[in-house]
């Protein structure tokens, strides 16, 4: 990427130089998808006039790929004509994610520009619900029928294809029910041309319905390495199909948006750097405060037990240890567990068996860390330190509170995604911040209980 | 995924009743990577049983999908015969992908089985170092020559295609150096047959080389939306491909490594369900014994303020709020720096960029935290609890120490995982956990600091 840094500084100078034929033939051996990065990188200004240097059908490649700020900013400054020729240029799908961005006066100009097909093909398109296959489909694909030879097929594909987003799958259609699918290498291989389709196409059919949900689809395309994967609707009609390279951004936004939730923050659209600190404050203050509230119950606990700190001074020290390792073992469980649910490695049913592995591991990891603590506490505290008022009782309190809040904050950690998932929340929402809280509670409560039975304090 | 469960209790029981003509059947008309999924969760002893129901070119593409563990299984029920016939029909990637996890033993099988060219691919892709886009390409893609015709090169694609793992995509090379790319739409789109290819090719070419990392192979697949990248050597040779599938993998893969370091883990290849407790435990030991040693610093601040804590024991119930806080706000800050840098959003340029956005978003959670704290710690521990310890200048403390607390960890969390990328330590060990610990320490001094300026104890 570092490479890309030389080329936009070059770009930006023959820019303000005006060196535009220069300019025109740099952008034409660009990749669209680099080019848009650019256009989102340079002063607003400018974007219209680089933009006007491309060739039609690189103007709109590259416009597709572009942040809608940037996209907002051209479609204003385009004349009707230019519009209708970017327009007319898009796939249905990247038509129909515009129209969802743009506000409504510019909605507007945009369907005025669309031909009458691909208004209709809009329209339904955006009648699906929001993150659902359906909304995020193209009705632009290549049906053939079971009948066709090969050699037809071939010809059909040769005279659609230009407009269609992909033509290595085909669907086979009968009344407009999917019945089999067919690949542009099967068709080149089949030695005959006057083979039928209904003959080489494969009919074990995995497709997926308008309103499934776009990451479960992403998923999908994932594990099955397809291309392209057939949308139907309730009667199992065809009615459009959704691409890979569309499911790599969704599955890309859909982690972004768990590690997100798993800091302790409102998901955003925006990226990092395209944030107002506002922005980032209005995604981030919400967490913040309600946990900051909920550590009240945590004051109150060492309020109730000031008797037993005043006593033993020297167990206030070990605090900030215990709730931290406790925040650290039940993040460990639950950063696992979000995962591995999020991957679909783990469901509701698996409750049981998690628990079993989280139990054994939070003893193994308990009981290692209260014998290495017990021993340091000692050699480092008490002896190197020369804190005298620690002795084997508070040693012992602190060792055995350890344990018991490892092994708490793994079950705890384990548990609450899995019980979110159940009742249909995000289980990322579970993840650190929020056990840490729970945790520290409980850690707090563990240890002083301890210390009252067996220092007696 | 629901349905999935229902359709493996059915063969489950087929497989127990012996049912196998039945079964075959069903097999039959699954998908390989289902059928993978499968194998992977039934009895050990069924395994071999079940994969001998299928046809030949099913059964590799179901291998090629299957667990480790689970194909050493099957390797070593094969026959010499079964062996050769399945590593026949591997791809070589994936046939190198199997070298490289299979014992010696295994591997000294399946090479003995492989043809000899097909060892010498798997011999040249094993070189590379792990990791690396040389060690992940197959060999096995569609050449083509630039003064070739169109006919020619569909000819060509016909006759070669079937041992190709992706059609679509075909390389032009002149004496081995990659000239220019073009893709299988392209060839049936053209209306002249007799069109020459070096007239139609692409020769924006965007290629990697043999030792980009992976993770940078798979980012640039989906930010170009190519099926697949072109792999080529020192001298710009073109020699072997990279396709999407693999891309996907790669990606959920490292996406997974980052969330398993941000929680304070090693990272592990092995599935959460297949990984023992005792795996479990070595993977989050190190971290949490590092963490909870490192704690020793917090209990010797605590400590050396004994005598101010015992002189306002209010102070001591509000250590876990304040930490609590802390560690969510350079959490936040962390977990959006290092998803955007593995993004390739962020570099180490940005540096100030980011230092200066954090900074303010720091202060507005600052301000609005100390705020509410401030009139929570009346209102709630004061008045509501009876908590007659608490002063104004305890209650402006706590809350000065709050927002100082927040900026610090703000500022801690975006400069950590940027520093580490400069020094290309992988920014994700930079979390939250290792951060909690900094921050724990920085809120513990600026805290006792204000107590003893402001309260003068």
């Amino acid at each position: 990427m570092e490479r890309f840094e030389i080329v936009e500084k070059a770009l930006q100078k023959m820019l303000e130089e005006k060196k535009y034929t220069a300019l025109r033939d740099i952008l034409l051996v660009m990749n669209p998808n680099d080019i848009a990065q650019l256009l989102d990188q340079i002063q607003p200004e400018s974007i219209p006039l680089l933009f006007r240097l491309l060739p039609k059908e690189q103007a709109a490649e590259t416009f597709v790929e572009m942040e809608p700020d940037a996209q907002e900013l051209l479609i204003r400054s385009f004349s009707d004509n230019e519009l209708k020729e970017i327009v007319d240029e898009l796939y249905v799908d990247d038509a129909a994610d515009l129209v969802e961005e743009m506000p409504a006066n510019v909605v507007k100009r945009i369907l005025k520009q669309a031909d009458p097909e691909m208004r209709r093909s809009i329209n339904q398109i955006l009648r699906y619900p929001e993150n659902s296959a359906g909304s995020w489909m193209t009705t632009e694909y290549v049906s053939l029928r079971p009948e066709m030879t090969v050699e037809e097929a071939i010809l059909r594909i040769r005279r659609q294809g230009v407009d269609k987003e992909t033509i290595y799958t085909c669907y086979v259609t009968k009344d407009r029910v999917l019945v089999g699918i067919v690949t542009v290498k099967d068709l080149l291989l089949v030695q005959n041309d006057e083979t039928k389709i209904e003959d080489i196409m494969l009919t074990n059919l995995i497709s997926v319905s308008t309103h499934t949900d776009q990451e479960e689809v992403a998923r999908m395309l994932s594990h099955y390495n397809f291309l392209a994967l057939p949308v139907v609707d309730k009667e199992n009609r065809m009615v459009g199909i959704v691409t890979f390279d569309d499911a790599m951004d969704v599955l890309e936004a859909e982690t972004t948006e768990d590690m997100e939730l798993m800091g302790g923050m409102t998901p955003s659209e925006k990226s990092y750097l395209k944030s107002s600190a506002f922005d980032l404050f209005k995604n981030r203050i919400p967490w913040l405060m309600l946990l900051m509230v909920s550590a009240t119950f945590t004051g109150l606990i060492i309020t109730a037990f000031e008797g037993a700190l005043a006593a033993q001074v020297a167990l206030t020290a070990f605090i900030p240890m215990l709730m931290g390792t406790g925040g650290n073992s039940g993040s460990q469980s639950s950063v696992t567990v979000i995962r591995a649910l999020s991957l679909d490695e783990l469901g509701f049913s698996d409750v049981w068996r998690v628990l079993w592995k989280e139990l054994r591991t939070a003893l193994l990891c308990g009981v290692a860390l209260a014998v290495v603590c017990f021993v340091k506490i000692w050699l480092v505290d008490k002896m190197l330190m020369g804190n005298d008022q620690i002795t084997l009782m508070v040693d012992l309190v602190v060792c055995l509170a350890l344990l018991v809040t490892v092994v708490a904050a793994k079950v705890v950690g384990c548990l609450l995604p899995i019980g979110a998932k159940a009742i249909h929340v995000d289980p990322a929402v579970m993840a650190s911040p929020f056990i840490s809280t729970i945790v520290d509670a409980l850690s707090l409560l563990v240890y002083f209980v301890l210390a009252k039975a067996i220092l007696g304090v």
